[in-house]
């Protein structure tokens, strides 16, 4: 207890000394200060009680009304519609709706029963564009491994059976590799389906969706998560030298592409129309849970961001644009379409950022920016504005920022939001991402610290150098 | 950012302080230090990584092998023959079983289907004691309330309706009530059916169990539980007008009672052989979940503590009698069997103290104790000599501690462990109880915490003062 507290007095010294240090390191430019008194109204009026209850409503309302936002459902093309509706209602000076085929997977009736000691039926969610099986199922032994280099040596004994890959969570980067390839790496060695352990740290019981990728060598075989605790139940089971086998039956299906849209809103610029300030975030989602961290909370901030300056009589002089993308979640055609189209109406180059939050928002930390070391010199003094909202760091490398990934490869600058996402991968992808997980000030502050953001760099004289 | 840090550091200084102030306030008796040593070594042996491997193994294989021990099934018989095997392997010097009639619960298929702007099949798990539907179930209007005060004004609109109970966690003694009694009070009223927002701070779409009473007037209905993240969906769609049914079928049924066993294993005492501490936990458990902190690690726990004094060739004076008590979940017809034997065999006055651990097994922070004054200051020095396990505090008043209950309420003094419980309600009657849970050493250090107090209590000079 002692040595505990001890600890953490010198920590809070180390810390206090430190932001002291860091503090008025840097002198801010200039043109800063014109900025101060907008940035104070912006902050002011997205916590203000009346307007954070207007967006929390409004969050609501899409993920209660409109759920399961899968692409080629009819739920997510009428949550296009309410968006499209709503951002007329706002007064945005152009909306509107862009052609997007999307991919149509559908998950159809999934199960699973495990049979070893005891047998029972297992929690289990199919994986996005996974195969069905034939109807009756597929029952075999299963064969738990813990990474691709274990596979490696034991794959003689795949054949036939049911891989399952155990592999705790280290990134998301690393361990998302085995929910992305798993199925092609069992299906060459002659395994007949795949389960995988759900990608997170924390699990209650709660398997986790997500896309995967059939190479073209070898068979596509089912593709299903299971939860963590029972990944591990199966480890040591096998480990104990026991039998057991599975019966995977899954409906999952792909039918052919259907008709999505990107919806559009813009607030059109003052003295440069023709500039713009591209932000927004995904309006599709997978089929449980009611996509509101993912990503339905990245829409409404970008939104309600533009919303409040509508509100405070504020016209910047770039046009900003508002997107919420369709299809980030298999198949990102949202976001090369919206490319494509920027490239083909020439207006590519006249894009001063791209933002995008796909994160989370809970409670803001700062900005990750993608792009040249002059554009981020120029950024970062506006940290300064936006700090009383908790976003206090600009730093190289941009998160969440799947949709404007096809601008910023072709050189876009690119912008993301950083949160504390401590629980982010908990809920990522399943049935909890809903939205008693958020909390309504961090909400407020995310929209306070996109709004200073946005607006001022579609308002400051300064071209970001790409 | 600067005034966080500086509340941190005041509130580190002010905790040194405190800290200093109490300690080496009380001077320890003189008997506490024949067991200085004979605690530390307790406390190093369950630390030792061979014990807590054993130790971990055996958790694993009890909720491994038998994760589903309900009252009344097979499985449950199958936990506790193996427990009794086990202790006899370990050597205890008397291992027997008490009979004990149970109730015999059992759920059957179940499911509920939302009909709202949109129909899915929402999460649910029947309550434990409820009636079931008729087979083709019960579909019918959902009237969402927020307490047994709300209800009281509306209850004239429940007539044919499913009432639905959502009420968010207090504390669980205040908000179990309307688990315990939500079904009576909406039969009263006319209502069909009932649904009850599980009782957690915290859900990842978890429903939890747990057992209902009927109350002897009014029909029993059936009674359910539905998710913290549907029971607040539910209240948004009525706040806004919307109307709503489900669809409940729950084929739950209470068979005749069924035979189940406490299971028995003693350490016999030296010198007074005939003067019992009574110590376990339950070896019954849910049928979702494994039962691993509720209360597979209570039992293994007390088990483990006397099997490390054996192991240390320790014999306390005083016999320990380690039980594994049934039917703690939806009866505690194996606390009152105990009781009733201790009574009729005359051993009743002869024990001198009942220990039970069912509040999970986390990190250990003191424990809580139900007698008199008197013996309250003879146990309060052997706090010195568990506190090196983080055990530090003895305070009035018993946590976890049902199963010894009918003994303490006929004047027999009890003791129950306190762990930092923060997750506890988490995943309290829910399939998320499973190992992956715990952490090992806490367990051990439980495991520890309970070897140095049982030891003593056992061996002490002193009868504690009823």
């Amino acid at each position: 207890m002692m040595k505990r507290l001890l600890y953490l007095l010198v920590f809070s010294i180390s810390l206090l000394i430190t932001s002291n240090a860091t503090a008025g390191e840097n002198e801010p430019p200039a043109w800063i200060d014109e900025y101060r008194e907008t940035a104070e109204k912006l902050i002011e009026a997205a916590l203000e009680p009346e307007n954070m209850d207007f967006m929390w409503e409004r969050l609501a309302w899409l993920t209660d009304y409109y759920p399961y936002r899968l692409s080629g459902s009819e739920m997510l093309e009428d949550a296009i519609e309410w968006m499209h509706d709503n951002m007329i209602e706002d007064g945005f000076d152009e909306v509107y709706k862009q052609e997007v085929m999307v991919p149509h997977w559908v998950r159809n009736e999934e199960s699973l029963v495990f049979h070893g000691p005891w047998s029972r039926e297992l929690r289990m969610i199919g994986l996005g564009s996974s195969v069905g099986t034939p109807p009756e199922g597929i029952r075999a032994e299963i064969m738990v491994v813990g990474s691709f280099e274990e596979f490696e040596e034991r794959s003689h004994e795949a054949e036939g059976k049911i891989v399952v890959w155990n592999v705790p969570f280290t990134t998301y980067g690393e361990t998302v590799q085995y929910r992305v390839r798993g199925a092609s790496v069992a299906s060459r060695a002659g395994a007949v389906a795949s389960l995988l352990r759900s990608v997170t740290q924390f699990s209650m019981q709660t398997p986790h969706t997500g896309n995967i990728r059939y190479d073209d060598d070898g068979d596509p075989i089912p593709f299903a998560a299971i939860t963590l605790e029972d990944a591990e139940l199966m480890q040591r089971f096998q480990d104990r030298g026991e039998h057991m086998e599975v019966h995977l039956t899954m409906g999952a299906e792909m039918l052919p592409d259907a008709l999505s849209h990107n919806v559009i809103g813009e607030l059109t610029g003052s003295e440069k129309p023709e500039e713009i300030v591209v932000i927004g975030g995904h309006i599709d989602s997978w089929d449980i849970g009611h996509g509101v961290m993912d990503d339905a909370g990245g829409v409404i901030a970008t939104w309600e961001a533009v919303r409040l300056m509508k509100e405070l009589g504020l016209q910047p002089k770039r046009t900003i644009r508002v997107v919420g993308w369709t299809n980030e979640e298999n198949g990102v055609m949202g976001g090369r379409a919206y490319r494509d189209m920027v490239m083909e109406d020439g207006s590519f180059e006249n894009h001063q950022l791209a933002y995008e939050i796909d994160f989370g928002v809970f409670e803001p930390l700062g900005f990750g920016f993608t792009g040249s070391d002059e554009a981020f010199a120029l950024l970062e003094p506006i940290m300064e504005l936006t700090a009383p909202t908790g976003a206090v760091t600009l730093r190289e490398g941009s998160s969440g920022t799947v949709d404007i990934g096809p601008l910023m490869r072709e050189g876009m600058p690119g912008m993301g939001i950083d949160t504390n996402t401590e629980r982010y991968f908990w809920y990522h992808h399943t049935d909890a991402d809903t939205l008693d997980k958020l909390d309504k000030e961090d909400v407020a502050k995310i929209i306070a610290a996109t709004a200073v953001m946005i607006y001022i760099v579609a308002d400051m004289e300064q071209r970001l150098p790409w």
